[in-house]
């Protein structure tokens, strides 16, 4: 196996130094490359596989939790899982080239603005090996070059797994570079990361509010955060009662470690006493621990509510836990979520027009729901192939980061001696 | 005249507070607004001179360059041109309700991508009290509030245009708090304005290199900056020589102190010993002070020609001076230009397409020209009505900052109680 240099600045010049060429790529290329990866990812199952169980047997993975070992494990059917997400990005569109704007000038200036990649991009990530090769794929896709910087739990899965991504570019005429596995180097080295600019186009950092923090003060690069979600659920008085306890139950239940799912149920007052005691009954049985404000626990029925504290209303469990307000009206719920909200997911049950288009309207989030899971925010749902992660930035890209977010502009212009007068 | 405070963080909330109004109001009241605001500038000629006068006559603005002074001058006439420029603004498209996708996933959930407000733009920027009503009428028209922080020097005029901004605003029905003018605080309130995180959509800061500085350490909201410009022109060797002499010639002279105009000359060898004479002295007599390297001062003729340092080619002068260099091929060039330039505006002089295609392709910059001096760079001229700045950042904006990059997106989901499996 290829050494690999742990030296961040001169991992990122790599990547850099690949960028051109990639931009360059046709589609059939990347497609190609993208094809032999798939392929290359099911020959190597077993070296990767050992890898894994490497890193697994690692006494450092011994202080990992269940949870975080399960996301670390690879298995032959998630390798094969690995390889199909790799060719749903390859039949995915193109988006460099895409011609956004052409117009001929006055002056006789033809100017055309097309959509380029955007550089250099570089991921920093927890101890999930698939997201190695799902950004992969997607960068090179987007005609960018990548810096992976994994958890260094998964060293050696990650290093095997970017090894076949390699040797698949190579395999294509493309350069190798193009995708760089940085390891080693801990905080420091993501510090150094974040302050190479003109090199490193874009920084998405995954991972806790720690490491969010830190790029927060230091970052000198652009950044997108993959977002944290405080996600709401608003049962408004004109709702249909029972979907409404279905979508509370779906965006609390069905996977509550992701960042769209629910943390907060927000219900109509005139609807409180109606809708509650049956649907906190139902969170209650799905495992769902409850905090309420005074008049949700007035109208709890039988189920028992905790008391839900200032902190809860800005609190992202991750978990099991639901906090549950009692609101006076469309107006009160979008002023709540826009207050204690992040800007990700929100979604209304009602069977009002009016009410769903005032909630749509006055929610300023990533995504806004009528009747619907605040769990569907996520590029493979919305259609977008795979994701990076889900922004709830307001510039460049809102929402899921998927191939079309990895560019960006530029102004073609031609013309035949124009000067400005 | 109505007191204004000059709390910055009760500015920007002022300005929040009058957001969402904004984002619902439908065009043609947006439209109508911009149209009694144009009025009402005519009909406050007078009132404004007279702050204009008081703003000149300020012990403050006897230090001030003639240049500066020239700027923060105002006319009868350019009082007009302010107005008619409202108008322009009136007759752009909205960008707001755009809608830029929309499909009906296979579960039924109807997902449409919309074009929202950004919510509060602010704008630093230097004494000129154009750029008061550019912007205003910019983030009207885009549904946006705006926080502007003039110039001190500007104090008056600009408080006497907000008056006019405002009252327009509030005839038409809008929230006069969508323009909210803050004055006083000096650096200080520049910091506190850059760390107002969740009021502060997007601050623009136009002005020198002092006030990036100080942003890119303290800013913690979302920074456009309205770019510098180490624009080149490219004389390559199957160039058009005498369109290449105009061409730079354009791009120097025209208006040096804009960024948009070129700082360095590169010349392919193979035409150094042709084109340099002539283009040389051609420069010289529009008054361009001309440095370059060893061969570019080899093959300048007559005129005389400084020694350029390495400093050279990494220097905005925004001023009638100019940089030489002799390059091999149009690969050299790009590379030049990708290290030293600053990703505004770059042009190709050539009749060859293969060579245009590579310098379009290779050159990381906000605009690449064929055969077009780089002046063109602008709002105005591209098409999109007035601007804000231009940037050269590669997120969200790239190239002039119009409607358009004053928005955002939401994804507005509607099913009929769809939930995830």
């Amino acid at each position: 196996m290829e050494a690999i240099a742990s030296d961040i600045a001169a991992d990122t010049l790599r990547a850099k130094g690949a960028a051109r060429a990639m931009g360059a790529a046709p589609t059939a290329v990347k497609n190609q490359a993208l094809e032999v990866i798939a392929r290359g990812l099911g020959e190597s199952v077993d070296a990767i596989l050992e890898a894994n169980q490497a890193d697994l047997a690692d006494e450092r993975a011994q202080s990992l939790s269940t949870a975080l070992i399960d996301r670390l494990t690879l298995t032959r059917e998630r390798i094969e899982a690995m390889a199909a997400g790799v060719l749903e990005v390859a039949a995915l569109e193109d988006p460099v080239g895409e011609l956004l704007e052409t117009k001929t000038l006055e002056n006789g200036l033809e100017m055309n603005k097309v959509r380029v990649p955007l550089g250099v991009v570089a991921v920093v990530y927890e101890a999930r090996p698939n997201v190695t090769i799902d950004c992969a794929a997607l960068t090179i896709k987007s005609g960018n070059s990548i810096l992976l910087k994994g958890s260094s739990y998964a060293e050696k899965t990650n290093t095997a797994l970017a090894e076949v991504v390699r040797a698949g570019l190579a395999e294509s005429g493309l350069p190798q570079d193009a995708v760089v596995m940085s390891v080693g180097g801990g905080r420091e080295s993501i510090s150094e990361l974040a302050t190479q600019d003109g090199v490193v186009d874009l920084l998405i950092p995954r991972g806790g509010e720690g490491l969010k923090k830190t790029l927060e003060e230091v970052a000198t690069v652009p950044v997108i955060f993959a977002a944290a979600g405080i996600c709401h659920v608003y049962v408004h008085s004109d709702a249909d009662l029972e979907m409404a306890r279905a979508i509370a139950y779906n965006a609390k239940v069905q996977r509550p470690g992701v960042c769209n799912a629910a943390e907060t149920l927000l219900v109509d007052s005139e609807v409180a006493a109606a809708f509650l005691p049956p649907a906190l009954e139902s969170l209650a049985g799905g495992g769902v621990e409850l905090v309420g404000d005074e008049i949700a626990r007035e109208n709890a029925g039988d189920t028992p509510v905790g008391e839900a504290t200032a902190e809860d209303w800005d609190t992202e469990y991750l978990d099991l836990k639901l906090a549950v307000k009692v609101v006076d009206g469309v107006e009160e719920a979008i002023e709540h979520i826009n207050l204690h909200g992040s800007g990700h997911s929100d979604a209304i049950v009602t069977e009002n027009a009016q009410a769903a288009e005032l909630f749509t309207q006055g929610v300023d989030s990533a995504a806004v729901y009528v009747n619907a899971s605040t769990r569907f925010t996520d590029g493979f749902e919305f259609g977008m192939g795979a994701e990076i992660g889900v922004s709830t930035q307001k510039l460049h890209a809102r929402g899921p980061v998927g191939l079309r977010e990895l560019t960006t502009t530029k102004y073609v212009v031609r013309g035949d001696g124009q000067v400005r007068g």
